[in-house]
């Protein structure tokens, strides 16, 4: 608000479509975002469709036609938000402005390289837009007390990383060692791929051990990994029980008594009473 | 029972009915949900084993009769609780009348359409009665405490299916390119269902990644994964926390405005600044 | 110790036995229980190594001999704990004294049926004893915590196994009628075994959905069992922290403020100043 | 620092060494600590690189010369820190010098012993080294609270562990009898090795039930499984949520007696009664 003061007034159909495309408050600006949010879905949905062999050897005109039509609209879009911007550049460089920019390359890219297509799924990620229309503030609340919890523990889950990718390491050398060319482990990083596989509990099966001294090595692996398990959860249930805690009560410290941890609906202080 | 001071008494069958069928207080209205119970069970019963071919190669016709004798009891239950019902419409319409409907249905869609029979066990489904034979109250307070806990972390659980899915569409066209055809991952949408498997821990391993880029990207997968599973786990937890603690002091009541739901510390009301 | 006032006195051959095989105070006594909890532990690993081909072949002689002569040594211990007790039938029914009995009989139930010696791995079960030993009390403190904090959350446990239970039998029948038997989704109860899989992310892979529809509905169900996964953490992680927390306050309320809540190692009440 | 003014003052350029590779608050410490933490991962890659076998086959001779460059490096590394430290004998036995003397001792042990080089991936656990560089204190009270979480809970994860093992021991054995040979269940240790695989909800599918009693048991134990997966996080969550706890309240030292560690709504000390 302070820039626009400072700089020449714009022109009043640059302010009116700011307010359409960028705004979310005005009835207009809402059906703009809604029809937007429908038209990236479906050519999200487009995308997938195409690279089903069935379906593409007999629609593959229509969804190929779509494609472009759907790029050309999301390329207006970007030059448009490009001009009625009031800081272009500032626009440009931004998350939003990036991932705009990322959902139309690939077609231009696909007509010098094969499957760059397939990279159109990006669009999915202007999806997040959704939040911006629908009860916008709460749903972003929420995201924040998700986000404060998992920044507040990132030097734990840095830790805990670390910690799995050297178990990783030492156990695939070990398996490497123990089963060898037979049962899959033939190299070592292919021995840290099972060995990330079995301590996230995914255990596709593709590689397993089948001497009994690599079954005894991959059982007590499996239970380690049980334990660690529990650790991110501890981790992200505690920081996010004090998020949501001083969600609740920021700063709110009683006048009398000077304590706080009041709930977010408490008109009184809890312990002398004193109106808050 | 304000409806029924209003409207004209009923018929004494008819009450002495609705209290068999409807209540659990009786002694006769226990007998008849504990009967109804046993009798769903063992409907759904014949129809799991109706499905097992060694099974329904020997006693079909004996199983084919058990399912009719289910289904027209079901269907006369149906037509009383409609007869009885203070508002049948309201009945009709409630869940539980859904249900009821739902559960004889298939039978005689069945002599129209084979197999949808296999949809009787939808049947389980009015089990859910016997929360209220069995210490009533006390069960659905716990399911209560689960429904409040599930409720209040609605808009995080949807900001997380989001960001699930988000990923699952992305990693998947990402492994689609990479992996292709050789290793399973034959169109984006079989490389998502995979992405979800692997994200979510289950790991059938009938499309699991061969090329060494694929597993190093699989890895990575599998860690977020990993950590992703701890965000709904706090979620759960910090929102059962909060529940049970407002479970916890039922009976403090404020004496200045009534209303309950105070800390264990607290000493003055939060709404009025009346002592406890 | 009252029981024992009433009775007239035992020959002291039977109280010094007594001490020496039921308690753990004295140096035979506990002499006793490390050699028992070594003979158990040797007499398990027997019965799993003669479960083994190759070793059978060779040892089957060695370790024949070995079974007999351990069941022969649990069942004079049987018999003399008979006995000494002070109340041999109360004993015989006792947790203890059935595992005592189940722990010998395959033996002798192996005279007359073929494969019952395998049941001899119930011998691990007189493992517990194991607990009476070390550090006693302590570890009995912790087991108590978790069993008070598993009987105070039973009844939201029952409703989340009736609910799980009520989704496989659902999710089951509807693979059933979606995948057919291609997929190995044979029948009604075997696309339940699957969903179980499924839901617990085991995911074995060897029944895995392969038509479009089915591995949209079992991406469904994985993300549901994701979330279905925090219900069981949450409800334990909550009653082992209140739990934890009235374990180490049992009652402790000052005599000067009335609140509790204090801390095990709390001298004096952190409200008011007062000696507890 | 006092055995340093008890003991003859060392040579100038011993305390300068010992500055550079023990301490990390000079420039030449912190750069010598970057320097050799990328030796670490370079050698780790290289240990790595060696067991694929595409990579071996053209470029063994770099990656032998590379290893044994490594080899000479941290030999002569470790000889340094041998003689600048300030008691050898300590060093040598600290976890650290034994990690250090492990990452050299293969490359050796390999002129005798073919194989013996893949356990130079040993090396990965001197990237511990890692956390002393970069925002050191930090990182390591981070540490602390899981390594205090952990340490509190060690009882409440044996009782755990025990009771694992006791469960994999009994299943194992059933199985075995149940299913047999056709479904790999071949022996009692390998059953057990399913046992933990499926209880750990890892499930590779290399080992299956096939018949309906097995698949019934198998069952009942995944969804025993995913109840146990409940108890380690709740046991960590709650240790974690008390070792932050204590940890949030370092400055709040009682003035008369000098302990801390109160409650964040204390008022009083509440080990000697002193007003805080």
């Amino acid at each position: 608000m302070k820039a626009h003061a400072e700089r020449p007034p714009r022109s009043r159909w640059r302010q009116r479509l700011y307010r359409v495309i960028f705004g979310v408050d005005t009835r207009a600006g809402k059906a703009f975002d809604v029809v937007l949010i429908w038209a990236i879905i479906l050519s999200v949905i487009v995308v997938m469709l195409d690279s089903v062999e069935a379906i593409q050897s007999r629609f593959h005109p229509i969804l190929y036609a779509l494609e472009w039509l759907f790029t050309a609209l999301f390329t207006a879009e970007y030059v448009v938000r490009l001009i009625v911007a009031r800081h272009p550049a500032r626009y440009a460089v931004s998350v939003f402005g990036l991932i705009d920019l990322l959902a139309v390359l690939p077609t231009y890219l696909s007509l010098f390289l094969g499957g760059a297509q397939s990279l159109l799924v990006i669009r999915a990620l202007r999806l997040l837009r959704i939040f911006r229309v629908f009860k916008l503030t709460q749903y972003l609340s929420e995201a924040d007390v998700l986000r404060i919890a998992l920044l507040a523990s990132r030097r734990k889950i840095a830790v805990f990383v670390l910690f799995v990718l050297s178990v990783a390491v030492i156990m695939g050398a070990l398996m490497y060692l123990i089963e060898g060319e037979r049962a899959g482990f033939t190299s070592i990083p292919r021995a840290m791929y099972w060995a990330i596989v079995t301590m996230t509990t995914v255990g596709y099966g593709d590689i397993a051990p089948r001497t009994a001294v690599g079954q005894g090595f991959a059982s007590a692996l499996m239970i380690l990994g049980y334990g660690i398990i529990a650790v991110p959860t501890g981790i992200v249930s505690v920081e996010l029980a004090q998020a949501t805690r001083k969600d609740a009560s920021p700063g709110r410290a009683c006048a009398g008594c000077g304590k706080d941890g009041h709930d977010a609906d408490a008109v009184y202080c809890k312990y002398c009473g004193e109106a808050l």
